[in-house]
C-alpha cells in the first residue's frame, strides 16, 4: 500500500495539534496539504514548531485559514479538527458535505445524546443531527464502525485510560456496575496553551492537585460507553489530578469483582480482548505500568491486581494524553479509515 | 517558656533526618546536643547537609556513632530517631531505660498487634514488650496521650494524609465502613536515599507510576487505627503513586456516605474535630487541595465533595510527606510531650 | 531589640512579594500593617495566598489599593515596593513625601545616570531627581549607607550573583577590567506571573535556554556597580539561561587573573570581603555551589577555580533568586535601615 | 537502497544504549542480530526496556554476553559500543580482527595522542596502535574518512556541542583562539545509570551545579580539535553544568571576534559549513536555541551575538546529549560508512 492520502489539520497551533503533526509528517501514507490556524495563517509552520525544522517537509509548510472550501481545493480527503471544544462543531458539516472525512479530536461529537451534551457541557449542541452518525472511535472496541465511518469521534484521553481497562470486564460481566472509583493522573499539556495563571511552570512544578471535583465533564462519554459495555447503568466517581510532567495518563481503577471472578478469568478476558490489538501491552497481575514507558507513544499498558482483604480489584493504565489519549489514536482511526495498517506512521517510539 | 530542652537526633542522614534537623536547628525551645549517623561519624553535620552552613549553630555540630550511654552523658532528653524500619527498634529500650523520651519516625512501634508486624513486615517484631506502651501518635486524634507517653510512635506519611480525613467521618457514622479506596501520590523523597537505579533522577522525572500493588505495609496502621475510629473493621484498598516531586502527597479517598448523611454533617463533623487544631486546614466543599501550598510545613490541607450521580463522598487532603507526614508532625509531638505550645517552632511557611 | 516596626508591602501578587510576605509573616521585629495589590483589592491575602493561611497572622490580612495617604494612615513606617519596572517609580516620592521609607525591589532607582537608564529601559526615567538619593543596596559592600539611606534600590537577583563574587577581586586588583564574560541560569520565578505562553510548565519544563542574547537589562546595574569597584569601566558579556526549576540562580564567571595573582590572594581577598557577612558563604578553590543549598535562604555560596592551561579564573555563586536576589536582601537592608540585627528573620532554611 | 545490515550493540544497558536501540530498532536498514551486557544476560530486551515491548522486533531480542566470536557468528557487520570509557578498548581489536567495523560511543578512541589520554584519564591507553587509525567522526567535519574507516569514534556529547559552532569559525580566521570561554548544560542521563546519591531525584530536581572544574576530560578532545580547526593551540575554558532534565545540552560559547569580522562574515562561514548539512539547523543572528526543540533528535541548532559594548561574539548551541551527542551522532556514522543516506532513521521528531 503506498499510495499516499491528501490530509489536512484544521487548528493545529496547540500541544494535541503539535502532537499530530509529529505522527502526520513522517506517516508513510500521508501527504499533509494544509495545516490550519485562524490566529497563525500566514506563518511558516516551523516558526510556531522550531522543533519541525527540516524534517518531514516541514519547512515548506505554512498555516492557512481554516476554510472548507480551500482544504476542498488543496485536495483534501481527511480532515483532522484539533480544535477547543465548541469549535469543531462549526467545521464539520461543511467538511462532510465537500466529501471531506472528518476526524475529530475535540469532545463534540463523543456523546450521542444531545440531552447529556448540554448537561455536562453547558449549551445546546450546535449539530445534534451528526450526533448519531458519528462514531465514538475506540479502535479497539469498535474497528469494524471506524472502518465505514465519515466522521470519527476520537475519545478523550482520560476516558481511553479508563474504558480500554473496563469494558473487557464488564463485557464478561466479571466486575460489577458499582461502585466504580477511578483516580487519574495527567501531565499538563492536557490544559493545551491555556495562559493562566494555573498553568504557568511555578504553578505546575512541585505540585500535585486535584481538579473538577465531582464531575469532570469527561465523565459523560465514560458514562455512555461503560453502559454500553455492561448493558446497564454504571456508577462511576472519577477523580483526576494534574501533575508535573509533560505528557503522561496515570489511570487507578478501584472495582469490585462479582463473587466468584478470577484472576485468571480477568486475564482471559483481557487476553481474548486485547492480545490482538497492537497498541494495548497488558503487563499481568501486580504489574504497575509507568507513563515513562508509553509517553510519545501510541500505547497503553494495562495492569491489574487483586486485594483479596478488600474484596477489591485495582486495574491500572499507563498512556499518553497527547498520543493514545489524542493524536496517536486520531492517526491510529486514519489507519483504519483509509485502509492501511492499523500500525502505520505509529512504531516510532 | 523559655527553656530549651536538650535533643538528639539518632539517624540524621535521610530526608526525613535532614527536614526534622531543619525544624530543630531553629526551634526556640530545644537544644541540638547530638546528631547520630552510623556511617557519617565523625564527619561535620555541615559536610552531609551544606543547606545548613551559618544557620542555627549548625557549624558546630558533627555526626557522633549512636550510643544510648552517650546520648545520656550529653543530656539527651528526647530522642527522635530517623531510622530505617527495623532498626528504631534496637534502640528503644536503651534509651528508654535511660530516662530518655523517644519519638520513632520509623514503623516499628506504630502496631499495637505484634501478629499483624508480622504479617506485614515479614519478621518477628524484636520487642513486642514495648508496643503496648508505645502511643500511635497523631496529635489531633491522641493529645491526652501523646503528653503522658515515653515512647512515641509517629504515623506514617501516607496514613496520616488518609487518617485525618476519614476518621472523624467514621466516628460520627456518615461513612460506611465498606468501602473505602484510597489513591494516593507521593514526592521521592518518601522513597529516601535509596541508591538504586528506580530513584534515580532520570527514572522518576517524566514519570508516573504506582507501586507495591495491592498491599502496601502502610495498609497495617491505617486499618488499626480506622477500626478504633469506626468501632469496627474497615475494609479498605489503598494504591500509592510516585510523582515528580521532592515531596508532597497527594490523597484521594472514595468513600460512602451513609444514607441520609449530608454535606452539612459532613462539615460539621470536621469543624468539630478540627477547627482548633493549629495544622489542619479545612478548605471547604468541592475545595481541592494543593501539595505545593503545604510542602514545607506541618499543615494538612482537607478538601472533599459529594458526587451525587454515584452516590460517592470523595476526600482530598495533601501534606508534606517528610513534614506532616513525618518530621514536622515528630515535633508537633514533641512540644506536647514537652508541654510546649504545640505550634512552636513550626509556623514558618 | 523587641519594637516592631509597622510594614507595608505595595504589589504582593508575585513571587518576589509572595517571598517577601513568606518572610515578613513571621518577622520579629515586623506588623504587617497592609497589603497592596491593585487587581486584588478587597480579597483576602489568603486566597490569593493558600499557603499562608493559618500563619503568622496572614488570615486577618486582605489586600488594599495602594495610595501613600492609607499606607500613612496605616502608620507605615517602612513600604515595600513588589511592582513591576517603571511602576515604582510613581510610589516613592509620595510616600518619601510623607516621612515613610521605601524599600523598592524593581530596577527603578538602581541606576546613578538617567541617560543610561533610557538606554537600557528605551525611555526616560520618570523621577531623575531620586536617582542621586538612592542607594544601591547590596548590603554586604554598602551597609553604611543603606543604614542611613531612606530610599533602598535592592540589586537585581543575576546582579546579585555576579557583583558579590567579583566585586573583592575587581577592588583588590586582582582580575582584569577585560574580558569577563558570565553565564547565569535562573529559575522561572524570575519571569513572574507573566501568562504567556514561554512561561507555561510545558514549554519550561525540560527546556534549557539562553535569551536576551547579547543584551541583558541587568548589564547596566552591573557595569555600573562593577566601574566603581574596579576605578575603571569593565567589558563584560552576560548571557541568562532559563532552566526547569522554581527558584534558583547558579552563575559562572569566566575571569582573567592579573599576572602573578595566586589562589591564596584571591582567598586572601575573599575573606578580607566576607568572613564577617553572615549571608555570603565561600566554599573554597574547586567547590561548586549548588542551588538546592540556597533556595528558600538568603545565602549566596560562591566558589572558585583557577584553570592554568586557559589562565582563565572561574568564579561560581548560587543565590535563590526571589531569596538574595530579591526578597531576602530587601529583608536584610531593612535590618539595616532599623537597626535590626542584620540575620533578623532569615535564617530559618 | 534496501539492502538491511547486520547491526550489534554491545553494552546496550545505559541510557545511550537505550536512545541507541530507539533508533535501530525501527531504522529501515537495519537488523538487529546482537544486543549484549554483561549483567542481564539472558533477559529479554524489554524486560530491562519496557518501553520497547511491541515495536520493531524488540520482543524477540534478548541480552547475550559480549563475546567476539558471538558476534561473528551472528552475522554483525558493524558493532555499536556504548560501554563505559576504558571498557570499550577491550573490545574493539578482537571485533576489527573478525572484520566488524566498531562504532564506539565511548572516549576510548577519541584522542590521537596516548600521551593526552594518560594526562586526562589518568592511566595508560591499553591499545595506542589503535588511536591513529580510528576516526574522532563528527560528520559535518570529517564525512569522507567516516565513509573509509573500520574504527569510528564517536565525540562526546559536550564536545559535539562546542565544536559544531567554533570550527567553521576558527577555520576561517574570524575569532581570536584565546580565549574561548564555554558553558555548557546537561541533562542528568548525561550521568549514566550511575546509582550515587548525586544522581538521585531529589539531588538533581530543583537544582542547578557546576561540576568537573577547572578541568573536564572533555577539554581534550575538545582541545585537539580546535587546534586542527585553527592551525594552531586554542586557549578554552569549560564549566559544565547539571541541571534538571532529562536530556539536552545548551551551550553558551563566548569568543573574540577578529579585528574586522563581521556578522555577516560569521553567518557566510555558517552557511557554507552547514546549508547542505542536514542535522546543523542554523538559527541565525540574536536567535537563541531551546533544547526542548532538539531532544529526541540528531538535530544541532546553532545561534549567534555579536555584543559590540564588550567586543565578544557569543555562539550558542542545543542538542540533545544521548542524541546528537551520542546514539543519533552514531547512527549518522554508521549511515556514512554503509552508503546509507545520511539521515536514514533520524529524522523522526
Amino acid at each position: 500500500m503506498n499510495r499516499k492520502i491528501k490530509v489536512a489539520v484544521v487548528g493545529a497551533s496547540g500541544y494535541s495539534g503539535m502532537e499530530l503533526l509529529r505522527y502526520l509528517l513522517v506517516h508513510p501514507h500521508v501527504e499533509l496539504v494544509a495545516v490550519t490556524s485562524r490566529t497563525l495563517a500566514g506563518k511558516a509552520l516551523t516558526s510556531e514548531f522550531p522543533r519541525f525544522r527540516r524534517s518531514g517537509g516541514a519547512d515548506s509548510l505554512a498555516f492557512t485559514a481554516p476554510d472548507a472550501g480551500s482544504l476542498k481545493e488543496a485536495g483534501t480527503e481527511i480532515a483532522f479538527l484539533a480544535l477547543p471544544h465548541g469549535v469543531s462543531v462549526e467545521y464539520a458539516q461543511p467538511l462532510l458535505d465537500l466529501g471531506i472525512k472528518v476526524i475529530d479530536l475535540s469532545a463534540d461529537f463523543r456523546l450521542r445524546d444531545a440531552a447529556v451534551y448540554k448537561e455536562y457541557y453547558q449549551h445546546e449542541h450546535a449539530a445534534p443531527n451528526l450526533l448519531s452518525e458519528a462514531v465514538y472511535a475506540l479502535p479497539e472496541v469498535r474497528a469494524d464502525a471506524i472502518k465505514q465511518a465519515r466522521l470519527i469521534a476520537c475519545p478523550g484521553c482520560y476516558p481511553t485510560s479508563i474504558l480500554l481497562p473496563l469494558i473487557p470486564l464488564l463485557r464478561a460481566g466479571l466486575i460489577a456496575a458499582d461502585p466504580i472509583a477511578v483516580s487519574s493522573m495527567s501531565g499538563a499539556s492536557g490544559g493545551g496553551k491555556t495562559t493562566t495563571v494555573p498553568w504557568l511552570f511555578c504553578e505546575v512544578n512541585e505540585s500535585a492537585r486535584s481538579y473538577s471535583v465531582p464531575i469532570h465533564r469527561h465523565l459523560s462519554e465514560i458514562s455512555q460507553e461503560l453502559a454500553i459495555a455492561a448493558g446497564r447503568s454504571v456508577s462511576l466517581s472519577f477523580v483526576p489530578h494534574l501533575i508535573p510532567v509533560h505528557c503522561g495518563i496515570c489511570t487507578t481503577i478501584f472495582a469490585t469483582p462479582v463473587k466468584g471472578a478470577s484472576l485468571e478469568q480477568i486475564e482471559a478476558a483481557y487476553q481474548e480482548a486485547y492480545a490482538a490489538k497492537p497498541f494495548v501491552r497488558l503487563l499481568g497481575k501486580n504489574q504497575c505500568p509507568d507513563t515513562k514507558h508509553v509517553v510519545r507513544t501510541n500505547f497503553i499498558d494495562i495492569g491489574w491486581a487483586l486485594d483479596p482483604r478488600a474484596g477489591r480489584l485495582i486495574l491500572m493504565s499507563a498512556e499518553d494524553n497527547i498520543g493514545k489519549g489524542a493524536a496517536g489514536q486520531a492517526v491510529q482511526n486514519m489507519n483504519l479509515v483509509c485502509g492501511f495498517d492499523e500500525t502505520a506512521g505509529l512504531l516510532a517510539v
